[in-house]
């Protein structure tokens, strides 16, 4: 039987005793259970510190915005995965969150990411004088702004607008959002054609506003997206889809030779 | 350009249009963001069908309840993962995810699927004789009840009768809450030891008066598990440990030689 | 700074010191590097015993019999994981090897199991009689037995006869091997028709045959569709086809109202 | 019933007819099972062209070198998934390959990648008048240089040594591993001291020589560590430690404040 070391392992996230439960100092039972709504205890988790209600409320619209955006990359290979190996839901699950990366998800994180870092270097407060001295930064080192453009909604992202509308009734409507909104204004100036501010970029505002770890707002849209696929799975269940798509594509694959030359 | 088959696959989900985005057949802007909590919105997602508030409750009761257990094999495993691809928050979050198997989250989902085929076969409405049988018969079988015993809270799992609570305050005590609980009063009679129903097995049974489908149990218990773990990647950017561990492991290794004797 | 424990971790496998890194016992620059095919290593590192020629050949005919299929939805879901994060390679792989389950690999596991579980009961050695017991009460049970029949290859499998003349060449078709053979001559006196024996049992059997932990079968089999993925991934690089598979599902996405009905 | 497309998808890897499997142009069955080797297949899946010997032997000795180094984070995550979930051994193979990310087996990839670019600018071939430009060019720009020093092997990583001396032997020492040694031989004269050059880089430069694809790399080392975990696998099923790494750190996990403090 080893020795085992001596307390190393600091967290205030859940510890058990034979009478009680903790989570975050609270009694889970007692405390939590029945008492702290889902989209509060992630962000309660996520930050060690209980949000208000109005932080919630900005919190799980960020969240429904995010959970489901019909068949991306991200559904069809969780459907597929649980095509391919249905006793493991945690493996479909995984193998779909694993989509969300730079390209799909990445845009909420990056966005959130240049905002403050904008923010961070910049010398007075949010105005239209100064997204536009970003913009044209950007412009002239030759890089896109996150956020900016939308290949569907090409007249204005509908989650943008009323993400600004709950984040100003909350009182939530803090720097990072307000640069957003600026840019959204200005871009034209710049690059010479208007672009909506998209959804994910949006998003990315509100939960850096928020005061969520920069690092984690990839993981917010992974969470969003956890529910998103287990509505997808769900649905597969009761009308499968992904057998079909895997024969639409099988059937329709068409040998060529090896690109490198055979040697064989 | 391929031409592509027609309308193939539908989907009651996320779906967009230039103007709009609808989700569950609801305007995602107008209707969803900021009017649903995040755990109503994994409810809906899962059934299609918008939860009462009664039933949102439980089911965001079960969600806490089971979202973190501290350092638990999927919280090391987060953690690790981080440590070794720090680029890859989703891949910290699947790994820890792909822990959610038969042995330490499968209990939710055992023990719902269990009460439900005994409730399938009775031949009457649940009371102590039926418990009574069911236990015996198992017992006869040789087979653990699921849900019945836990490692820690030896004189009863405090989340358990919390539930039980919930559920009766909302009106969601169920028939297979109701079994589970008369399972807790008679089994002392067969098993000749009182064991504690615990909370995961509650949690199973309180999904299954819900109406969730038993495929995805299992589901909602890594729904809860990825707010967990995002916590656990807040805690390792504030307090890392994930070091320390590898090294008290690695440090401790110890060479011996090969099972099988080396031919080399 | 913690005092770790003493040592507590038993391995075979690789360690370190300043001067030489050892794997398996061996001097790994030295007599690793160089002198052992990647195969023969994965067989040795299962194992802990070093494979003799004949039974590496075999193996690695295995592992070529089980690389790649062409698109299946591993090689789907790892081509649209890419496509969506193409910054990690680790997760696109990872998504692709999670469809690896009971479905689409499992047959290589399901085979070499059956057969060591019938020949662990069986009084006598492997012959036809055998076969035909086994297949008779296979079939009053109303099981169906793994490895038999293919929805392609209805004449034969050529992986099958082709891994059971190589065993032979190399002195390596044992028990599982034979009894498999025998139950692809006798079944059509019990079934009423002729099933082929599939390759992806002829490979459990002959993985069996090698003394292979039967408890990861199917991991050889992951082993294998690791190689064939990153090909998929490589041809994916040259000539990509992800985005119009997923334009292909999303396109041809057809919204319905949901099934449980609205009640927002 | 749908209409599929017309053949879209094009590929040179497995396709089937009822007769015949072919891989990479080749007749599976007669021409790769028994003929070729794994590590010469993935070589040649990964390419699309057939290694020669030399290449091959070189190719395997990096697998062989990037295999298993241990109890690494990969090595310890996919022990205690399969701890977690032993019913799915896809899903502890893929959590461990999680880990193949920027900072545990990047350091291939990066040091291919810098090799290779440093050569796309080169006005001249390798000397050591070229290497010790690049390294005072990275010195001023304030960067390490991949593949440089190394934790344990602070005299020589031995599998640099062997490697160079297999790629000679093979006629396979090319412009990457020779600017790798050149650097290795003048960054004293710019750094101030000497460093090892450590085995993942030279694997890096190796692969680079044998021309695979930049993009891949890391795909080859998570190969070389899908064996590995798979060896991982096999001896915590002889040799189980999972629960007592599991058990190591929670019992030792010290309950402390929420960082955030506490509004309950």
């Amino acid at each position: 039987m080893p020795e085992y070391p001596t307390a190393q392992y600091p967290t205030a996230l859940g510890a058990s005793s034979l009478e009680k439960i903790t989570l975050l100092g609270q009694d889970l039972a007692r405390d939590v259970m029945g008492e702290v709504g889902f989209g509060e205890l992630a962000f309660w988790l996520a930050t060690q510190r209980r949000p208000g209600k109005g932080e919630t409320r900005v919190f799980e619209a960020v969240l429904a915005a995010l959970a489901d955006h019909g068949f991306t990359p991200t559904a069809i290979v969780t459907r597929l995965t649980y095509l391919s190996a249905p006793d493991s839901i945690q493996g479909a699950l995984a193998a779909g969150l694993l989509g969300g990366g730079s390209r799909f998800l990445g845009v909420t994180e990056d966005c959130g990411r240049f905002l403050h870092d904008a923010l961070s270097t910049a010398d007075r407060p949010v105005d239209d004088e100064l997204a536009l001295e970003i913009v044209r930064a950007e412009r002239a080192a030759g890089r896109f702004i996150p956020g900016l453009g939308h290949h569907v909604h090409k007249n204005g992202d509908p989650r943008t607008a009323r993400l600004f509308e709950i984040a100003r009734e909350e009182g939530k409507f803090g720097p990072h959002l307000a640069l957003f909104e600026a840019i959204g204004r200005v871009h034209p100036q710049v690059l010479g054609k208007t672009l909506p501010l998209n959804g994910a970029g949006a998003c990315g505002a509100a939960l850096a506003d928020l005061g969520l770890p920069l690092e984690l707002l990839r993981g917010f849209a992974l969470l969003a997206r956890a529910a998103g696929l287990i509505g997808q799975l769900a649905e597969e269940l009761r009308t499968p889809v992904a057998n079909e798509i895997f024969l639409s594509v099988d059937l329709n694959n068409r040998p060529v030779p090896p690109a490198g030359g055979s040697h064989g």
